[in-house]
């Protein structure tokens, strides 16, 4: 089994931790391994590094081969530019088909945080053995605990089969970001789960595929891996991204494939897309409040704080996000969070470059 | 004229600005000078430094003088322990009388701030005129603008006579820091006055006060006068303070004697008796944030905000404090600045000396 970590993200909402130079997957803000770092110990047990394809760009190309230095150099693969998931998952397709024409590779973002990681091996491997028994495409569902509207959703359909007591369903639906509304809904309905980006498939399958419905990236990725290896491999690379549309796998594949499957996740996920969600993985004072670092508190509650230098002290707050860097503090209510990349457009537009 | 300018305060509640070493009179949190520099500078156009008096302790001494250089060495005394303000006003009267046996003296914290400095000079100017008229304990009433509940009240009596365009009233009555029912009713009567800690008055009348109400400080003062110049000058005051007891001027004399006057001040004024006070002073920014420093928001207001260095980003928020300092940051509602110094009594419970 090959593993593809997805690693181009910017992490503008991890502002002011993250920046373009270090976005949120390339930081340790959990403990002292970095996220990506994260990623590859979790799967390591199944997945040995030089399985392990990180697909990155340009930026971040030092930075990764730095945090990840048992992935060998061939495996890290800068995209020129970014041109969302479906090219990417198809460069690494490209390369890993190359390789191993029957090759099954696991696609994970790598900025995700999970608990139970035997849960979650023990998901691949049930993903791997149905990816092996044919053209296949899988994706994890997670179930929702919230309404959330920042996640697509995958509807359940009819059970296919059980491998090692996990069923595995047919996709009814893929359903976008939804209104709270339409979110509370699926969450009463008990057959919608989370899209959390991963997916498992055949190489060749989701090139296969990428083929009927994105015949002109399917074009470009043809002529890349036939340049595999060679000197222009990085020429080719670079002119065949010049020319394709981004375009996410999601809405450029799974929502038009027939037959996608769903297998449920019992491991426990969070996306981190935004400051608040750390508010469930820091340690809790006895207010109740998410911290890293050294606080102190008076009459103060559920309230996220990230410091790793500097004491700080809280008197009367509830509810804020509070993030100390060497160069720039945030304070933010918990629930505008999303809004910490208002802050960084604003930083654009006065071009503040030192804290981009 | 003569000034004493009270410095002995220790300022907790603008931690983590003001710290043991360092209160809050010793700081320019306001502009480039520091408040006690400012106080100076405000009176030096009535008062020449060599007239100027500060009263402060040990710890704060060494710092004062280098704040403070045009003031002569001889001028500034450092009480050996706080005895609260009769005390203090007491020691300076004895340095002032044995100098001038009809000198008056103007009683002034170091602390406040004051705009119209013209108006406040022109009510000084008042004040001595009245004080050299004959024994007068004359203090200084500022109109109120609120119900605050944190400053003593004074009640305007009969007027007693016009000076400059100015009426000298009799104290109706001294009321102490009032409940927030007894507030309202003093602003909507109309004839109360914050008492703001200003005194006018001539060493001998307040020396002869304490005579009356305070004996045994009044017998440690005698012996002082006797010392100063003397080389047992230093070891007599710390003598005489080990017994006397702490006291203030308002309690201990202010609300016993008959016939003190009240001049009501025409001047801005503000004793920055927490970080909210700083509301009125900092420049607001299109939010209405009160901001000292580099300060970027996205819908947050009526923040105060002082961070000289770093860059500040806040997000949704309203009606805090934020005060970021080489070592600690404080977050901070701005209804609990009061609970600062809550933060203060928990750093010593925990022995972090190193915040103090």
């Amino acid at each position: 089994m090959y593993a593809v970590i997805m690693a181009g993200g910017r992490g503008t909402r991890f502002w002011p931790l993250s920046r373009d130079r270090m976005p949120k997957h390339l930081l340790a803000i959990t403990g002292t391994k970095t996220i990506i770092q994260q990623t590859i110990e979790r799967i390591r047990p199944l997945i040995p590094e030089r399985n392990i394809y990180i697909i990155t760009n340009k930026d971040h190309y030092d930075e990764i081969r730095r945090q990840c230095p048992n992935v060998p150099e061939a495996n890290i693969i800068a995209e020129p530019m970014g041109r969302n998931t479906a090219p990417c998952i198809g460069l690494a397709a490209a390369y890993i088909r190359q390789r191993n024409t029957d090759g099954v590779m696991a696609v994970l973002p790598a900025d995700h945080l999970i608990t139970d990681e035997d849960r979650f091996l023990e998901t691949l491997v049930v993903a791997d053995k149905m990816a092996q028994r044919g053209p296949h495409l899988i994706t994890i569902g997670i179930p929702p605990t919230s309404p959330e509207t920042g996640y697509g959703y995958i509807e359940e359909g009819e059970p296919l089969t059980s491998i090692d007591g996990y069923t595995v369903y047919n996709v009814g639906s893929f359903r976008e970001k939804p209104d709270k509304i339409t979110a509370e809904e699926f969450i009463q309905t008990g057959t919608f789960y989370w899209n959390s980006g991963t997916f498992i498939w055949k190489a060749s399958t989701i090139l296969d595929a990428i083929g009927r419905f994105i015949p002109d990236l399917s074009e470009g990725l043809t002529t890349i891996e036939r340049a595999i290896g060679t000197d222009s491999e990085d020429n080719v690379i670079r002119e065949v991204y010049k020319s394709i549309n981004a375009i996410s796998i999601d809405y450029g594949v799974m929502e038009k494939v027939e037959g996608p499957l769903l297998i449920k996740g019992r491991f426990g996920w969070n996306d981190i897309g935004s400051w608040d969600a750390l508010y469930d993985v820091f340690t809790k004072d006895t207010g109740g409040n998410a911290v890293r670092g050294r606080v102190i508190t008076f009459d103060t509650h559920g309230s996220v704080v990230y410091s790793p230098d500097k004491l700080v002290a809280m008197v009367g707050v509830d509810n804020l996000v509070v993030v100390e860097t060497d160069d720039a503090l945030l304070i933010c209510n918990r629930n505008a969070c999303q809004d910490v990349k208002r802050i960084v457009d604003i930083l654009e537009t006065k071009k503040l470059n030192e804290f981009l």
